[in-house]
Formats: structure tokens, C-alpha cells, sequence
């Protein structure tokens, strides 16, 4: 199978508010990120390169040390290992990111 | 830089019709890529493995032997060296596509 419509995968929960449908093959792993409003990510890292892209909504993004409020159709590439968090406002956002190697921890 | 707002970066052409505004990090890259209405990119393959969300339009498009219709939302994984093609309709289409490892000949 090579195609996906998000809407037809449950979703696995990552934190309170935050719910993902994760996609993958052997190199990437694509995850479709629901935030609700007022949710956050605290800071973490993770030994895989990150990289994604607002789909809906706008987050504050911080990684390392630079912060900045991204609305849809912005990019963020994150190495490994570069502390990020994420703070949502009062409306939800969307995201899609893209893991490699893949986060076997969000197989499911 | 880690974040990138696709708007202020000029495009390269991958073909004609087909626009691309790629960021990359060491492991992934990551194309916002434009297709005008009646544009195709035929039939291809490359060792690099691919994924990728519709975020505007609707594109057929083709893996190996199965074609669909995507909307937007929906989700693609290509294996490396597997042949795709997509075929855009009657209206312009956009898509985030995503690579691993890094395709070098689309740096610019």
C-alpha cells in the first residue's frame, strides 16, 4: 500500500491534547499531528532529524534558542539531538512531520 | 536557520510546469512543490525514498501499478527505485514531498 487518507487511521495519543496518525516505509516516517488549543510539547529531543510543516493553525515554535510563531505553509527542520518545544494558542493546529530515521516508538 | 517560510525563497523548475522550493537538513529534504494545471512528471523512479501530503489541488497519481486521485490531506510513501507518475488536472495543484536521503541534485 502506497496511499493514505489520514482520516480512515485511528489516531495514537502522544501527550493530552496532542493525537498523531503516523505513516512510514524504511527511511521516513510522515505523522500527521492534531494539536488541540492550549496544548504544548514541552522541550525534548530525540536522537532523529525532524523536519515539517503547519498544515492549520499557528503554534510557538522554539528550538534550540531562536522562538517563532509559525502559521500554515512554514517549514522547521530540527537535527537530532536540538532540544524543540511547542505551544499552542487558543484555537488547534495541524502539522505534518517527517522523522528519519523512523520513530519506532510511533509505530502502531 | 531552522525555520523557513517557503515564500521568501525562490523557486527552481524541475520541469515545466513543476516548481520546487526545497529545504534539507542532513538526512531529510523537505519540497514545496507547485504544479500547474495540465503539468505532468512522468513516469521516474530514484534510489530515494519518498513521501508526501496534497496540501492544494487534486493530482492522479501513480505508484508502481496502483493509480489514485489524491486530495488534499491525503498521503503517499514510494519506496526507493519504484516507478511513480503524476498527472495534474484542469487546476493547479501543491504538494510538500519529502526525501530521504537528501536528493543533492535539487540543493540550489
Amino acid at each position: 500500500m502506497s496511499f493514505y487518507n489520514p482520516e480512515n487511521r485511528e489516531v495514537k495519543d502522544l501527550l493530552t491534547g496532542i493525537h498523531a496518525r503516523t505513516f512510514w516505509g524504511e527511511k521516513l516516517m510522515l505523522a500527521v499531528v492534531e494539536l488541540e488549543a492550549g496544548s504544548m510539547l514541552p522541550t525534548h529531543n530525540h536522537p532523529h532529524e525532524q523536519g515539517g510543516i503547519v498544515l492549520e493553525g499557528t503554534l510557538e515554535f522554539t528550538i534550540d534558542e531562536e522562538t517563532r510563531t509559525l502559521v500554515p505553509g512554514e517549514i522547521y527542520i530540527i537535527p537530532g539531538g536540538v532540544d524543540h518545544t511547542v505551544i499552542v494558542g487558543d484555537k488547534s493546529a495541524k502539522v505534518l512531520d517527517v522523522f528519519s530515521p523512523v520513530r519506532e516508538e510511533y509505530k502502531y
